[in-house]
């Protein structure tokens, strides 16, 4: 029989600090992954790791973000308000180890493009750089921040204002098959996922069970 | 060669509403997935199927989540306002389909525990109720929310108070083994996935190749 833990508010203040980090940080569930692309005020392109970002909404198409306390390197938070404009790029298998390294405190002459060998590709959408080796990735722009007074974090919200993704990952109701765009899940800071899929199921309705769509949407297609 | 669409705020515009909810909510990436219990003030226990909680901090452990707009449905928050407790549950794979039911609207005087036959658990750590079913779950304290302007949504924030998870999911550094425990992620509203491992890796450092810590955790288990 396995041991059941029982963790309440007394034993986590007595935890070690960076067992609590690990801890909490892989206790959320599994997160979105992506690599961050900004621009600094001398032009030097930065990538951020996050794996904060949520949906906020679809109209107008808004997601949110987590930034951590000043005590960090916060260049990705700062280029973002210098310059409204940053982009969300998925994270893949073939972009791994290479986009953990971009969570390396580089120094400020430095771009993550370059050390971890990644390519910059531009659209007109946004003077912000998009990282070439991801399939799915949006232009966002900055649309307010609010600070988190709990814990000195920052919450900030962008509106995407450009999405690029090859079509056939997209399926005729709208839907993005991020499993076949082999987009990555990630635990904690460093252990990273891929997907199985399980099943889609039509829109709950009480007194009715639970209705696969999987099979429809793939005769559909 | 697969076809790259570019898709632009003029664009998203004219996407009729439910292909562009399905297409934003499933292109932010893979999300956690939980259902939240709690109790109303007639004393019936709600659960509702939640995709946007996000990590805010590890000390004090916070963990935010956002509610749409007033036009829906919201037991769950109001509920969570009124009475200050309630619990994040993970979802695994034996525990679908009827997670997805959890989403259908019923009536106020029904349980979604017994429309979704799931049971109730309770601890002394507060009044919200446990989905027995659920192996990683957490008692949370409200402590704050604020509403996001530009769509009437709302970020609420709450505390982990307590964690009961099975010790066999915990490693020795305090990483959460979340596919070890079963917990799924989810795309979109509707789609359901288990996850494979592939990696973890140390800390990241500049000039430094990342090095894969799996091996080791693995040898020291």
């Amino acid at each position: 029989m396995d041991n059941i833990l029982n963790i309440r508010t007394e034993h986590m203040k007595e935890l070690p600090e960076r067992y609590r980090a690990t801890f909490f940080n892989s206790l959320s569930g599994f997160k979105s992954l992506a690599l961050i692309g900004t621009k600094n005020a001398d032009g030097i392109s930065n990538i951020g790791v996050f794996n904060s970002i949520v949906h906020v909404g679809a109209n107008p198409p808004l997601l949110g973000m987590i930034f951590r306390p000043e005590t960090v390197r916060r260049h990705t938070l700062e280029n973002i308000l210098a310059h409204e404009y940053y982009t969300i790029n998925h994270i893949h298998h073939n972009m791994l180890p290479m986009a953990h390294q971009a969570s390396a405190k580089f120094d400020d002459d430095i771009s993550e493009f370059d050390a971890c060998n990644f390519n910059e590709e531009y659209s007109p959408s946004g003077m912000a750089p998009y990282i070439r080796e991801s399939s799915v990735k949006m232009m966002m722009k900055y649309r307010m921040h609010m600070p988190i007074p709990l814990n000195g974090t920052i919450f900030l919200i962008g509106e995407i204002v450009e999405v690029i993704i090859p079509s056939s990952y997209v399926q005729e109701d709208g839907f993005v098959d991020l499993h076949k765009a082999g987009t990555l899940t990630v635990s904690g800071l460093d252990a990273y996922f891929s997907t199985e899929f399980i099943d889609r199921y039509a829109y709950a309705r009480p007194g009715i069970n639970p209705q696969s769509i999987f099979h429809r949407s793939e005769q559909s297609s």
